[in-house]
């Protein structure tokens, strides 16, 4: 698996240990990770640290010319929420680690001229796929279901 | 001015006394005011807290049903992420005090569905533009640029 990915399934699992929701995400600039984030719904009782804001939030305030060298990686298909951070800050390519279980606006990243990259990885699946079967109303929650 | 966009408006000068972005918004769910939010770029060092995403973070974790009921108020156009944000929970209307100074995705909420209103209030226009217009650096940040 690409080491970004795994990283970012590495938050994954983290969040899973917190007893979180296990949706991990990394920015990568210039090759190396300057921001990890997870999944905070139940850690932190919030209703906006999906994976990927989480890690954007780590990540600080960067330059535009920063974000515009960034890669976004998640371990799922980010949301309305999460795909309409990354066009604010014009992040240009964003690598989904899968869309098997839930899918947000890819086309429209696409559209705005994201590059946007579905690896569908088995763990990554499989992580998900369980935690979604034993806890559907707080995955329900988490997708505004 | 409604009373739900004077109540933004408040938030906005709120930022504004704490050396922030001077961007406010509120949450009405059923008349009443559920939760009050503004930029907190400045004082938080954050990446993700404009307006609208401080003020659904503070709104809690709500139901799919409540979100459904609710209207979010902004003194400025939304931005993709809190665009997007509002998507993810199918907030079906969102009220804007102006959007002479900065335009948001409208026409996107709209396609999504989203009545979207746009009221172009004098004092939310004049506010914003006056800070702009002082600090250029610091608002391009906000928004990507």
């Amino acid at each position: 698996m690409d080491k970004y990915l795994k990283a970012a399934l590495e938050e994954a699992y983290k969040g899973l240990s917190e007893g979180g929701i296990p949706i991990g995400s990394v920015l990568v600039l210039d090759g190396k990770i300057i921001a990890r984030g997870h999944n905070r719904r139940i850690q932190n009782g919030s209703a906006i640290l999906h994976a990927e804001m989480d890690c954007l939030e780590r990540a600080g305030r960067l330059t535009a010319e920063e974000y515009k060298k960034c890669t976004l990686y998640s371990t799922l298909s980010p949301c309305d929420m999460c795909s309409g951070a990354s066009l604010l800050y014009k992040i240009p390519k964003i690598v989904i680690g899968e869309n098997v279980n839930f899918q947000g606006p890819e086309d429209h990243l696409r559209a705005r001229g994201v590059e946007t990259i579905v690896i569908n990885d088995g763990e990554c699946i499989e992580l998900m796929r369980k935690f979604i079967e034993n806890n559907p109303t707080l995955w329900n929650e988490d997708i505004g279901e």
